[in-house]
């Protein structure tokens, strides 16, 4: 009988003890958790700090004794893994029991990340957010001192997401964010837009502003002394390789573990996956760092089944990723356009920002969207979806294409359900792939951070929107024609380079086919009106 | 400058004039429209008339003057083509100014299709539900003449759309299917969940029945007679190729026109698309017909493209299709399992049934999955999906795959975004790849359908659930060994074949592996309780 000792007992670990068990009845299978808690539901902690989960048992998916009882696993909890002999196949345990060593055939290493805490004086002070501990001791403060100001440090996934669960406690929250914007995964305009809704909200970000001393009751970021009785530190994750580099497996630059395609680590009876396991980047094939609960399962299933013999190998990934933020969403897949542009690659850039459903039908709301796309072949890099419905569905299909290999343009004729109140009869997603189509057959289009340039290089800017548009705001030096006179005022426009916009990008590419095909130089500004005003916001 | 003549001003026929003059802004562009409207909102239609849409305003997209104002067409309502002169590419025109004729360089047949009307005595008292101007009848009719009580001849999208805007206005509405079930494109036992549904909601069901006559004020259907103020016709649509067949263009046993990858007619100088165009099936190749909004407003730029010197196809369709009844939403792509059946396909069917996000979320609401897979080549047929929220996002992500050729179980390893809000940290749509991988891998699964022939041949059925899941309903002939007592009480089963089975599938799919991992043969009832209870509904 073979023995398998996990780990880890949270996503990667326990769907691997799982599947385990169900491809082999007689293994003898071994989880060790440092926690009091496995298979605990760490995408749902900051819900119940809200109070949007209400009970905690509801946190707790599986016990031991029910993973024993279903599984006939045996799950130890409090129990940290302190060494690892690879010689003889031993793994030191420091348990409830005391210390003791287990023998393995295979050892699966999933034992998660844990949050950066950079050296800041009194760093200490300030809570961090894994485990259900973790959870315990926010809510336990929170609810015995009455806090009023919170101050997180860190405007990423987890820090964002305590925001707005501390905002729903009557807490007043102030993010702290290094970077010149929060939310690292999206552009810079894009960002904007959340910043945008999170200060509608009640929260207050200070970007470009470090930390640089936490006191009782104060922390030092910038020239700032911002009072707080509650201090989080969410500044993202290293990977909790400590014992895999004691055994000498291999580690990566970022701490993570080397692993191949069939996840194991240099010592192939060793295998590691979840967040302290390095991935392969699905676009360019590279090791990469993505902590993500999905990847997670997947893999644990994927291990399972390489340690019960099946010949199978681990897909790269996208890093597809998605929060909610006071009723918006936010979800992103693959590169955004600065690792694009850092990569040196040729990108094309779409945004745009239509209704998630047809606009006859009420309700609809606007999604703000960007497509990446490598220039030189059509493939989708990446893209990024917000709104307030139809975000989710929006980001998976391009996530799908992107494992199909699907190119840009075909996303044009992509078959999507279509009734008035879940899409329009062209789906944004196949706009975005008229739009690129478009821009393939020779339409220029300028980015929100090349309108400057290309006005000094003598381009006339013109505003093809409605009078009543242009006098709510419009953009310096525009001159307001209407897509609808434009046809009858071409002579004003003889002779220029002209750059149009409107408000989100369709008319004003009605409008450049207009003037090409009279022969007028034209270009359009990508995504309009709202792109350059959220653009313009990443500039204050 | 060379003219293009469109006949038909909705979906199809518009999206193709504009794009033609946004590819070529000195062609003669005339659309001809038989009705009042020029691309209306045709899917807005059953939603105005029960008051969802309040403004009739919101139903008319655009006018032919604002057409002409931004797009330069000639757009001409009320104007029917009543011959086309191949040979000198003329079109005769009955239009409000008299009758004329039009050259023509190229011509675009979208004429959309028509109601059926079969031969039922009294057949022209029934509204039909096309145009503006059907609208404008019945909602005439009803706030007239104080309608109490409807009935809806026709159980497919239409019709079914008419139930549930006829009930919020107040008025009783009995539907009359002549099939064994409404919503032909899904399978018996997933519309049996569409018809509890609308039963809960009010709404009169009558399968296999069929209407003889209509009189003043009474349905005669089947041995009843039904009393109605209200009788609505739904019955499906047919091409309107009545011009198309008297110019001697091909037209398909369904009389559609017969269209090549260009969606030119049998004569080159003519184009079809919309409703009354043939497609090409996207599974097996061939000729079909899929009248839907979204096809033909991709294939209306297409059409411009190709007509404007291009050299694209059109892409087969799945026929993706979309319905919301009394907030359920109800969603197909591709084949249903009958049809693959009636293909001779060996056919892999997969019913799942999870919630739409994690469960410890609160709101999570159930899913009603159904994937049909081709076991030869594991490629993926079609899928139903039916639920409250998040139906259009899975069916959609499987269209996309399906456009993508992705075989079944490369749905295992989609990379979906994942926050409780949204999903589960594995998918409703990468549990249905474990599950099908898991058939593939060897695990039998037993449709609801072939329970009673497989209890015939012998095997044993034991409800893996809980004693008092058991309690509130179980499946005849089952006895109660809960999952988690299993692994102690196999001597039970010594010898036996099993028949497993949970709510759903998955403790099922636990057990069996369980079984089979300690030598006793064992088959997963698929879809669990859940399926086989909706199938029943299907023999009442």
């Amino acid at each position: 009988m073979s023995t398998t000792v996990i780990i880890g007992g949270v996503a990667g670990g326990m769907s691997t003890a799982t599947r385990l068990r169900r491809n082999d009845e007689n293994m003898n299978i071994i989880v060790l958790e440092s926690s009091g808690y496995v298979s605990f539901a760490n995408c749902g902690l900051p819900y119940f700090i809200g109070g949007e989960i209400t009970k905690r048992s509801n946190l707790l998916l599986q016990t031991p004794q029910s993973l024993k009882a279903r599984f006939n696993l045996d799950v130890r909890t409090g129990s940290t893994a302190t060494h690892i002999n690879r010689a003889e196949k031993t793994v030191t345990v420091d348990g409830p029991e005391g210390t003791y060593e287990l023998n393995y055939d295979n050892l699966v290493l999933s034992p998660g990340a844990r949050p950066l805490t950079p050296p800041i004086p009194g760093i200490d002070k300030a809570f961090t957010l894994r485990t259900v501990e973790d959870t315990d001791r926010i809510v336990h403060t929170i609810s015995t001192t009455e806090a009023k100001k919170a101050v997180v440090i860190g405007g990423g996934f987890i820090g964002l997401e305590l925001a707005e669960n501390l905002i729903k406690q009557g807490i007043d929250v102030t993010i702290v964010e290094r970077a010149p914007h929060i939310m690292a995964p999206l552009d810079a305009e894009m960002a904007a837009i959340v910043t945008a809704h999170l200060e509608k909200s009640g929260v207050t970000i200070l970007s470009n502003t470090q930390v640089t001393a936490i006191e009782d009751g104060v922390v030092h970021a910038g020239e700032r002394k911002i009072p707080a009785d509650t201090i989080i530190a969410a500044l993202g994750v290293q990977p909790a390789s400590d014992l895999a580099q004691q055994a000498g497996l291999e580690l990566n630059e970022h701490g993570g573990i080397v692993v191949n395609s069939r996840q194991q680590t240099s010592d192939p009876a060793i295998f590691a996956l979840g967040d302290a396991a390095q991935k392969t980047d699905a676009i360019s094939g590279t090791a990469t760092m993505v902590p993500l609960a999905q990847t997670a399962n997947r893999h644990g299933r994927l291990v399972a089944d390489i340690i019960t013999g099946r010949n199978t190998e681990a897909q790269p990934v996208l890093g597809t990723a998605i929060i909610g933020l006071f009723g918006l969403a936010i979800a992103t897949t693959g590169w955004n356009e600065r690792r694009a542009r850092a990569e040196d690659k040729n990108v094309r850039v779409i945004h745009s920002h239509p209704a998630n459903h047809a606009g006859y039908y009420p309700g609809a709301t606007s999604l703000n969207l960007k497509l990446i796309v490598d220039a030189e072949d059509d493939s989708i890099l990446g893209a990024q979806a917000i709104g307030h419905d139809g975000v989710d569905k929006r980001i998976d299909i391009i996530a799908t294409a992107m494992r199909a290999r699907l190119k840009a343009s075909d996303l044009a004729d992509l078959e999507l359900a279509y009734a008035p109140q879940f899409g329009s009869a062209k789906d944004p997603i196949n706009m975005l792939g008229f739009i690129n189509d478009n821009i393939i057959r020779g339409e220029r289009t300028v980015q929100w951070h090349e309108l400057d340039t290309t006005l000094q290089e003598g381009w006339t800017l013109v505003d093809v929107r409605t009078p009543s548009e242009y006098d709510r705001g419009s953009i310096p030096n525009a001159i307001n024609i209407p897509v609808d006179e434009l046809r009858d005022r071409l002579s004003e426009l003889d002779g220029k380079k002209v750059l149009v916009h409107c408000q989100v990008g369709l008319r004003g590419h009605i409008a450049c086919t207009l003037l090409s095909n009279n022969g007028i130089e034209c270009a359009n500004l990508d995504g309009g009106y709202i792109t350059w005003k959220f653009g313009q916001a990443t500039r204050s």
